[in-house]
């Protein structure tokens, strides 16, 4: 399937710089353009990859269009512009509607119009699926639960306590939805269960990694706002609220009752206290941890960075007494102080 | 359902000051406490909350009772015996008896009185389970194991390495029990695999979180020990042991063959290392690295605190030079007492 | 099942100092050796257990064997010989070829010869297995996919985007290749969802732990090369590249497009984060965060080790004014500097 650069430019809203006829039939990185594919650059760092690449149409921002030899598609925003065409050139797969013999739905669903459940697929629960949505292969449902229109549960996603996700939410493989909360009680050093009684709520647009976990709340609910996306291998504990358009890398953990605000970006392995609030807008780096709340937006970060283990092994040790250190150095200025006086 | 205050009392063990007579319909937090809900408090802290709330009755320790408007119910310990109480007015689902047709089950399985397996279950080894135990759908069990009574394996659970698993154990969807630890071999740069031959141990009482891996032993077992709670995301490899009542939080890591104490907590996201030993009663913060054994209980931390990152990047620098500072102070500190001398 | 020594020391290509007829009947630790055990001791740090063991063999190397009371096996690299003494003496459980009557598996795959096919797979899109290769129990393969000779995808593995798996790889349960890449473009503030196109190749004789996830690549390949070693719960974002032969403990996380050479090990929890690139030879230590490129062989490590946290405390408000007691050290030191002059 080949597409002009005038269509679409047309459907990503861009200034062509160039020939509009020339045909597209794929995407590819700068680095690895070939004839007829479409690439793009965000920044002058790409400026060199932007003279070698064999590309046939890239998408630049203005301050770029001088360095393309080949025709350009000018945008503000390249990324997106990106994404857009990428999802116009590739169209997801059409839905094939129906249920699987195999799959054992409970007599309690309600299922919409044009929904395909796949293979294997368990729900055995009152269970309330939109119109257009997929339930993939191997996907169980054991939890009252809502289910918006144009939903993708990829396959083998758990959904296990009540839960109410909204439309065009994306679940990956392994992800589990509604598990209980670490909720226990201490008697006399045993463990005692707290039962968890909260839902899981999830709203629109929101997209959530393979294996990571979202635990139904102990007594209120867990909220993950609109546009949420989450990466693989999270955890979100009980209570845990996360504000609209926030993003998180994977292998973060959130602690109970953590609230994030909206706007946010949380890094790659990062862990969130239980019981703090992050203020919209804040961003915190890779495998930080935070232990207190946040009032104001701003990049965030705690550890240190790496070294040969050597040097670092005498540093850390220097670590262990940082705050002798620096009481003896308030002596040191107190005697030169008193010297001068 | 209702329940009176004095029913409720009397299961909990705890006194009632005001009308006994007060009907409880539901549980919910004081902030969101309604007619008819009972809530809890632990400590002064939520005395703004006690005074506000519209919670009918509420579980407090005694020197709070002056603080509560509404019936109160004492107690020593009110986390726990509101769990309690919670236990009472949502008791758990009956199990219903019998195995899914769609279960698959070897003919060598043998399945005690009143156990429920779900849909889609696979069970192709010798496997024991106990009474009133529940397999729930999609489970897979390919290696000999004992299920001890009680058990509640919630759904998706796999256990493919030889494993025994005590009474009331629960596993929740996604965890992976006795899959083969992380054993190498080199050969001059290439990697063989060691065969791994143990088995996992699992106590009573035990709950395994969501997507937790518990690996087999490679001679020994892995062993967990009674009332053990695991939060989702954990990974515990090959000859681990957990003493009895430690309660570890989600995504934390344990390496091979560390052995934790008893009644200890750790932290989420904190990392032991391998062939380390840690004692009875020690708790560690979250994201904590624990690379050398513990002697003694206390609370344990490394890491740095957040901070703005420009601010925590000079920070980071001055780290890489740590040993050359103090170093530095030390000279300071002779040339002026050489000076004095 | 019993072997003697002789044939052990046959297979393992050891020489034999004492007694060849010596009957091994299994494995253990030194520690709990006992008549017709087979053991092994790495260095002198095992002394004490050498001359204390009950083991009937022990495989060492040459410098322990006058330590050794029952007949040695003499071995350059004991733990090589030894796992190749317990996959003889514990040869793998042969494989018993078909399919499942309940695998639902699509007529566009091509299964080769001597292939398994366990219980509730579902393969429903153009697949080729090679021969002697398991798909276990509960496996469900959704996109285009190869997957070569001798594979064993233990049980629940997912593979939900194109991919290409060599031979001899062995997939533990829960693990999620082919799973979309975070990849994300936003619209003044709003993320937009970029399709993910690319792959995931993985070399021969990969290993991929229990809840492991890899991403398929944005627009080129996620890739996995030979003999590579991935322990569980490990995050693989879209477009990394792991080199050869190198090992990754648990719950470590690959951030997007990262670059990891050959020979590397990167311990548990580890953080690499994302566009950068590390050098054949790496070590990466537990819980390290790696944020920038490593260009050297060597062993690197970040964070600070662990105090009892009431310290820790007081050394990390100290860490927060790091760099303004370095400044204040130098102050000193120009002082005293300009007095002597």
């Amino acid at each position: 399937m080949a597409y002009s650069v005038r269509d679409i430019a047309r459907v990503i809203g861009a200034d062509i710089v160039g020939d509009g006829d020339v045909k597209i039939t794929h995407v590819t990185d700068l680095d690895n353009g070939t004839v007829g594919s479409l690439s793009f650059a965000i920044s002058r760092q790409y400026v060199k990859s932007l003279q070698a690449t064999q590309a046939s149409a890239v998408i630049v921002p203005a301050d770029l269009v001088a360095h393309c030899e080949m025709v350009a598609l000018v945008s503000d925003n390249p990324s997106l512009s990106f994404a857009r065409a990428v999802r116009y050139i590739y169209p997801a797969d059409e839905l094939i509607p129906g249920i699987h013999p195999s799959a054992i739905i409970s007599d309690e669903c309600e299922v919409a119009n044009n929904v395909a459940i796949g293979p294997n697929v368990v729900i055995n629960a009152k269970c309330t699926i939109g119109d257009n949505s997929v339930i993939g292969p191997g996907c169980i449902i054991t939890a009252p639960c809502f289910i918006g229109a144009y939903a993708n549960l990829i396959a083998r996603v758990s959904i296990v306590g009540p839960a109410s996700l909204g439309e065009r939410v994306i679940v990956h493989p392994g992800a589990v939805i509604g598990s209980d909360g670490f909720g226990l009680a201490n008697d006399r050093g045993v463990w005692e269960k707290i039962p968890q009684l909260g839902r899981v709520v999830i709203g629109n647009d929101v997209e959530i990694g393979a294996n990571t976990t979202i635990d139904r709340g102990a007594l209120q609910d867990t909220v993950i706002d609109d546009g949420v996306k989450l990466d693989n291998q999270i955890q979100v504990a009980h209570n845990v609220k996360i504000g609209a358009h926030t993003a998180i890398a994977g292998c973060a953990g959130i602690a109970g009752s953590a609230k994030i605000g909206k706007y946010c970006g949380i890094g790659g392995g990062a862990g969130i206290q239980g019981h703090i609030e992050i203020a919209d807008g804040v961003q915190v780096t890779g495998m930080t941890k935070i232990s207190q709340s946040i009032q104001h937006s701003g990049v965030y970060t705690s550890g240190t960075a790496a070294q040969d283990n050597k040097t670092w092994l005498r540093n850390a040790l220097r670590f262990k007494e940082l705050d002798r250190i620096a009481r003896r150095l308030q002596d040191l200025e107190k005697r030169l102080a008193n010297k001068k006086g």
